[in-house]
């Protein structure tokens, strides 16, 4: 799969036609929404081959930079996402999929959603302290990949601990 | 405002902590969601002094990497976003906040959302057209910022056209 080029500005902003604009490490920010309740579930990153792999498929890929590969959402878990939807920005840089979780849970520290912590107060904020907004994890990452969550690669790069 | 640093994975994953990670250019992803409907609104960038002012004034700044400068969204269009909650992912390399927007509309080009486009078959495509999901401009952005949105610098690195 072969995606178009990026063009004029008026074609990639207005036009009707998907031109994917990837950055300088071949890559594109996604940002993956569960479909029916809105909730963001993580920003994940897709070079061309996982876009066209999403595209083709239905199944939600990313290409991990820890891992330096293609990443199908769900191969270790089995919690694949199933695409209901694919939208693009207005400068085609970022992508936005809504979708089915199988599980319902999309983060491997096991929680339903990456975004499981909030500044506790959003303004004026001088100790930068987090609540939790989910009660629970949805699954025990120890069982759902054989091995402590901390242990495993996420998507992005590790620091070292 | 110094932001705390990056410590541990497990201080990172699972602390009670903001540890934001900036990437090589000094910036996080940040997704901005309508608070009430949960509709992405945009995808920005923040580098420090971007997310600094965000919690401190409690209204969405981002740093234009066209323009290279802060960029206090709604400065040109009266457009704000009020930061309802800013929430970090698993491993704090991205930001969520939840908006309430003045006039209903964040995307430069004339939209409620910079999402306003979709993939018209969302599996097995290869005509890569795209479909408007708004029937209509929410502003007209030649009011709202004296010029054609087509000649303003938008979020991101602007394409020769």
């Amino acid at each position: 799969m072969q995606f178009l080029p990026q063009t004029t500005l008026f074609e990639i902003e207005e036009g009707d036609k998907l031109r994917p604009k990837f950055n300088e490490h071949d890559l594109i920010p996604c940002i993956t929404q569960d479909h029916a309740s809105g909730e963001v579930l993580m920003l994940g990153w897709m070079n061309p081959e996982a876009l066209a792999k999403t595209i083709e498929t239905g199944l939600a890929h990313y290409y991990s930079r820890s891992r330096q590969k293609l990443w199908k959402k769900g191969e270790q878990s089995g919690l694949f996402q199933h695409v209901i939807s694919l939208i693009i920005d207005d400068d085609q840089d970022a992508v936005l999929i809504k979708v089915k979780v199988d599980g319902g849970a999309s983060c491997h520290v096991g929680y339903r959603s990456c975004f499981f912590r909030q500044l506790a107060r959003p303004t004026a904020d001088t100790d930068f302290s987090l609540i939790f907004l989910e009660a629970q994890k949805t699954f025990d990452p120890v069982k759902a990949y054989g091995l402590a969550a901390s242990s495993l690669p996420s998507k992005s790069t590790r620091v070292a601990s």
